[in-house]
């Protein structure tokens, strides 16, 4: 290898890593006449070949696109510990262990980069640990899952969850066990990984509320219409009452606000502050060509002396119970009080009611209301006392609606 | 001063000069906190305080936000040759002396940042200079004036350009003078500077063509809703024919394109190319606060060894000829046989129809047509062709049209 070559170990070689492969073959050239040094695999690493101590002693950096939390943070560690950069796309282990990796590549001087962990090619965290450092940061609002995004766009032209499913699954969008994404888990890894670069606080995967879309039903997207909002699976990070709050659950958005019209299998990321107000990110999810785009970003950025690893973590509450709008939908025996005495109940526990719509249906009735910004407490407490009614035929459902700060 | 100190010169103290000392302070701490060296300002330079050598002995860098030609740019290159990093916001200088500075500071070592010159807080700028210098961009899209989408928005609600123009300048979105706005020739120095960070060849302003909104009629934006487009300025640079263009113009937008809804006086990016689909980047253009928030974030990416000055220009020839869907508006004589001439003329210069409204108004009618793509000397001909018949009653209007690729 010649002395302008920058070596780069590869771990892992499934979809992203064979693409990695590919595009930095193709690259190579043109990053070396803008860089001077020249990007050349140095060795590969999978389960059946390759050998992890060889290809450490002859790399500049190592990339890491195994997935998963082990052998993947030993690799990691060890790398760093022997004073190589690394380049890793796994939010998994970022959002679990991700102090304990920064703490090694601060110790040691090195670069952790990891732009292909959150938004496929989409560049949020290059834009919030670079372009916005210097930005305090209020809020983050993001569609972080493509898998969920695309099956809630599918479901919202009329397919039920188990048809956008099983396309999502047909065209590779969704894998065969699709639990990660629908349930929402994948979404919280992102939101807490964005959340410690925008706020500083460490925030474990373990501490992330969430909730997926596999429990939506088709109504809640027939009124989503007749309100005129979007629902989407949203993740938020936000400063509130001196703390954090890191959530992802399916939210209703206001036509008007960026988010509500990121369709199909596409991130997008808006982040808000006083200072800037608010900029949006959007492109296509993860793909093995857009993630590999990102590693080798992440590259490049690293042969270039790139940004340090995070800074020591900030201690910062998180908060649990915040204030947020809600839809509130309820299956009602059509029978004269019972709109009295749902607004008397919610009233009680000071949820104030912004719209109503009521229709009748038979001996049943619905009641789809949207609030104002309540405390989630006093929303739970006022659905578990109206549940309990006789004329409440089956179990009230809540979603969170973001409301339009911005028109 | 402390030893961790980070001095910063500061060449004028307008809006933003002002804001972004303002900001500094603010955010010396946080900053010191993350990366172990505090900005400070060391000397401030306007028409009546301050001297220049006296605050460029004491820098590290200098931050420019004077504007303008001189001495804007013989104090960067004043400061560059002294071993001084640069930050500057100035879009007419890079967009006209860009390669001579970046030229200077690779001769220099030193770093030149310009995120601010583009997009506000939008960090376009950054994207394409570090998370995409490992892709292959084929085109860009950009709504980069926002002062002129703020009027175009107006105008879509129905005001007129006047009106428009007004309540701009009333609320602060133009300036007094709004030439540099509404005539494109801002939009176009955006644009150059995007396509040297994409297409890594030099593009001086005096070769970007551009127009801007302020010849656009009442009824081109009535049309575009009976035709369901949107209207915005648009600027674009991509690869075509082996070289690369670059225009500025009011262009209609299919409603599925990611810049059809950016509304107001906001500024979007569209970067295409064939490894990532597409990534959009939105949010406020221009003000005080979003640009100095995007000048401090370039003096931090300096003092934590930011990226290094564009590489040495690229020769790719610019291309003027370049094909594009047209909007075409005639006035006609409402009498037999019209119809059919214009459609013979632009079959006779290959220019093939996609949709056409014709509305009868007394003895005039109005022909409006949407082309295939077409050599924009082809329309042109036929254009001026069609002029010389005398049931054309007025001078037929053309305005570019992108297509719904994406969809």
């Amino acid at each position: 290898m010649a002395a302008s070559d920058f070596k780069v170990g590869l771990l892992g070689h499934g979809t992203v890593g064979a693409a990695f492969e590919a595009l930095l073959a193709e690259r190579a050239e043109e990053i070396e006449r803008f860089n001077g040094l020249r990007p050349v695999i140095c060795g590969i690493l999978t389960r059946s070949r390759g050998d992890f101590e060889k290809i450490l002693a002859e790399a500049d950096l190592l990339v890491e696109v195994i997935g998963g939390v082990e052998p993947a943070r030993e690799y990691l560690l060890q790398a760093m510990r022997a004073g190589r950069h690394v380049v890793t796309a796994n939010k998994q282990l970022l959002s679990q262990h991700g102090e304990e990796l920064f703490e090694t590549a601060r110790a040691h001087d090195v670069r952790i980069r990891f732009e292909a962990a959150v938004g496929g090619a989409v560049p949020v965290v290059r834009v919030l640990e670079e372009s916005l450092s210097a930005t305090p940061i209020d809020r983050i609002h993001g569609i972080v899952n493509g898998t969920s995004n695309y099956i809630l766009t599918e479901m919202s032209k009329g397919s039920s969850y188990a048809e956008a499913l099983a396309e999502a699954q047909r065209i590779g969008y969704a894998e065969a066990d699709p639990s990660d994404d629908v349930t929402g888990r994948d979404a919280a890894a992102k939101m807490a990984i964005l959340a410690r670069l925008a706020f500083g606080a460490p925030v474990h995967l373990d501490e992330v509320r969430y909730e997926g879309i596999e429990n939506l039903h088709g109504d809640d997207l027939q009124y989503a219409r007749e309100l005129d909002l979007g629902l989407k699976l949203v993740g938020t990070a936000e400063r509130r009452q001196g703390g954090l709050s890191v959530h992802v659950f399916p939210t209703f958005l206001y036509p008007g606000h960026p988010l509500a019209n990121v369709s199909g299998p596409f991130n997008a990321v808006t982040v808000e502050s006083e200072t800037i107000t608010e900029i949006t990110l959007s492109g296509p999810g993860a793909g093995g060509r857009q993630t590999a785009s990102a590693v080798l970003g992440d590259v490049v950025s690293v042969m270039t002396g790139g940004a340090k690893p995070p800074a020591p973590p900030l201690a910062m509450a998180l908060i649990e119970d915040v204030e947020s709008a809600f839809y509130l939908h309820l299956d009602v025996a059509d029978e004269p009080g019972v709109l009295a005495t749902v607004t008397k109940v919610l009233g009680e526990q000071r949820v104030s009611i912004k719209s109503v719509v009521q229709r009748g249906m038979g001996e049943h009735a619905r009641l789809v209301m949207v609030t104002h910004p309540v405390l989630e407490s006093s929303l739970r407490e006022a659905v578990e006392r109206l549940g309990a009614f006789d004329f409440v035929r089956s179990a009230p459902r809540t979603i969170r609606v973001i409301e339009e700060e911005f028109l």
